[in-house]
């Protein structure tokens, strides 16, 4: 298979190999091609976390995302034996269209696959839910660099809960210049859909935020000179609720390997 | 009682009574004091449509609000056997606090009461949902005139169905000057829970409005010479949707009687 991609340098030189159609993306990860993380690739275009979950608990999952909606904006819904994201994604297959998968079974991850679709069940109802990675390029054009400085946090604030769906606040903070702060808080505000504006902005500890485990990476050092941390909403807000509900069977998507969708990011933003 | 009320003039000269406090007019309500439509009361508060539907619909209502939010903005859904909007409202009780609910029995709407506490029931989930009055402070604060021409239509544009709900888009259609125009726009984009930017300018036909019935008002007369038709989604339309699903019980807000909540319009708009 020929995917169209482009090269690019990352910060470090190195060359990078990035795709730009998420349509090829989903069939590389289909054909078991790609198991890259998402993050950078298809740019400009909408990426989202899934959580699949029986029908029985989809309305208090759904009442959990509508009462933490900075965290969980609901991009799609796709109905029990469906598997095709519609509306974002015409032709693709929740079950096989992502890198990599995460399957629970009482509350605990058993495996990762890159391929769902044995395990699949018909009465998961999937949940479809913006992602920050989705405002890159629009920061990138303004000059707010994304690559580099970047963390997932848990906090020790509390979500609302709603049924048996509650957890901790999940942020992403990203280390940011004055002008850039100003800048991407500006630009975020217009995409609601994708954690709209910071949260909050400054001292990490207002947060609650375990520093010391971040969800992916190391832990970041001593922040420098003249960068401030800034904070937004972070879908893995909701895969952590999802876990602690201690759900009987439950797929997620794996944190940084998301469904790339055929939405433009600017296409869903505020004007 | 005596409430605290602004006494403002209308376009015609004459002494309008404004209240401006939302716990005193939701207590007016309760006590049966005050049965006045909520249009312009209280301004600069969110006022919310209300359905309360039995729990079994509850996950389709709520995936169809969802599928159409510009039409539907999901301000705070109510649990079974509750009746305080806590988020919104706090001290409220959605059974008497507006001034007048509509009660429906297998589709037909059999009475309109002031009171819905006998008829309610336990099973029931109440949605509120965000409404273009909302926003009428802020446009008057930016010069837009929102008394006179106003009207809310059914169009012919299809709601995108979920379960057993669908029907069509209603749309609140004001007459505004260029300049109007123009900061309408740009205003009410940063309300996205109370319907946000206009979903279209100009000719009425393209969205297949029905002139000759407007849902409250007489047919507008023809359009003055310098005013462009201006349209937003309207929150009559989960209200005609939860209608033609003809379920067997459900309780309504009647269409300009809604419920005026504590929330600030402008604490809740993109910045």
């Amino acid at each position: 298979m020929s995917l169209q991609t482009d090269v690019v340098r990352n910060n470090d030189g190195a060359e990078v190999r990035l795709f730009t159609s998420p349509s090829e993306f989903r069939a590389g990860c289909r054909s078991g091609e790609l198991q890259m993380i998402t993050r950078n690739q298809c740019p400009g275009y909408v990426q989202a976390a899934m959580v699949a979950l029986p029908k029985a608990l989809a309305f208090d999952f759904m009442l959990f995302c509508q009462r933490n909606q900075r965290a969980c904006p609901i991009l799609e819904v796709i109905e029990p034996g469906q598997y095709e994201a519609k509306r974002s994604a015409p032709g693709s297959d929740v079950r096989t269209d992502m890198p990599l998968c995460s399957v629970y079974r009482n509350g605990e991850r058993v495996e990762d696959v890159p391929d769902a679709t044995t395990v699949w069940r018909d009465d998961l109802v999937t949940f479809l839910i913006g992602s920050n990675t989705s405002c890159d390029l629009a920061l990138q054009r303004a000059g707010v660099q994304t690559q580099r400085y970047r963390w997932p946090l848990v906090t020790t604030i509390p979500t609302e809960p709603a049924g048996k769906f509650h957890g901790p606040l999940v942020v992403t903070m990203r280390w940011l210049t004055p002008q850039e702060l100003i800048i991407a808080t500006q630009l975020t505000s217009r995409f609601p859909f994708n954690h709209g504006a910071p949260i909050h902005v400054g001292d990490p500890s207002v947060l609650g935020c375990d520093l010391e485990h971040p969800l992916t990476g190391s832990p970041p050092p001593p922040v420098p000179q003249g960068l401030i941390p800034t904070f937004w909403a972070c879908s893995v807000t909701p895969h952590l609720t999802a876990i602690a509900a201690k759900i009987d069977f439950m797929i997620t998507s794996v944190p940084t390997y998301g469904l790339i969708t055929d939405v433009e990011s600017d296409k869903i933003c505020i004007p």
